[in-house]
């Protein structure tokens, strides 16, 4: 679940839907470097992220503002790794960018 | 994926991240009861789901509007799927609101 530290909204949200091709070939790596990365970026408030067994990804990252968000994007390793998902991990992917207005969390006692 | 007939933004996602208890008890059937069930609302564009072997799932329908969602809400099977989660599915989950305000997406050619 995300960290527990989440501010009030507003915040936003990058929703990243993604498929994957067959076989990890060094996508499991950059997943985990990418996760290490995004979380030592300014403006960075957390993820939640998970994968089923048909291939189907959802990661949604958390940030404080748009441009905290667009300084993640124009990151060189960050780049990079977009690129070789396209070459190579990805089928298909949508990428939305949303302003979260409200937030509630349960939990079991 | 989502289904492509999205309109283009602004509309709203609710972005709702789940932790599984153990056992199915029921889960399945009415988590397909529900998808099938929130195809029917008026304003329901589309839907992405995944849960991984760790028990988190990410389920994000997308909305026409705040009313929509409300509606939604609202719905008495929706309710009560809602209050056997907490009594019985779920050890914990977040809700998040949030609206849409740019979208892409890519695929393989």
């Amino acid at each position: 679940m995300t960290t527990p530290v989440m501010p009030e909204p507003p915040y936003y949200a990058v929703i990243f839907v993604s498929h994957r091709t067959e076989g990890d070939a060094g996508y499991g790596a950059m997943a985990d470097r990418m996760a290490e990365l995004a979380a030592q970026q300014p403006g960075y408030l957390g993820v939640d992220s998970s994968r089923g067994a048909d291939g189907v990804g959802i990661t949604v990252s958390y940030w404080r503002s748009l441009e905290d968000i667009a300084a993640w994007r124009r990151d060189v390793e960050h780049t990079a790794a977009r690129d070789q998902g396209r070459a190579q991990w990805y089928s298909a992917y949508e990428l939305r960018i949303a302003r979260v207005e409200r937030a509630y969390s349960w939990q079991r006692d």
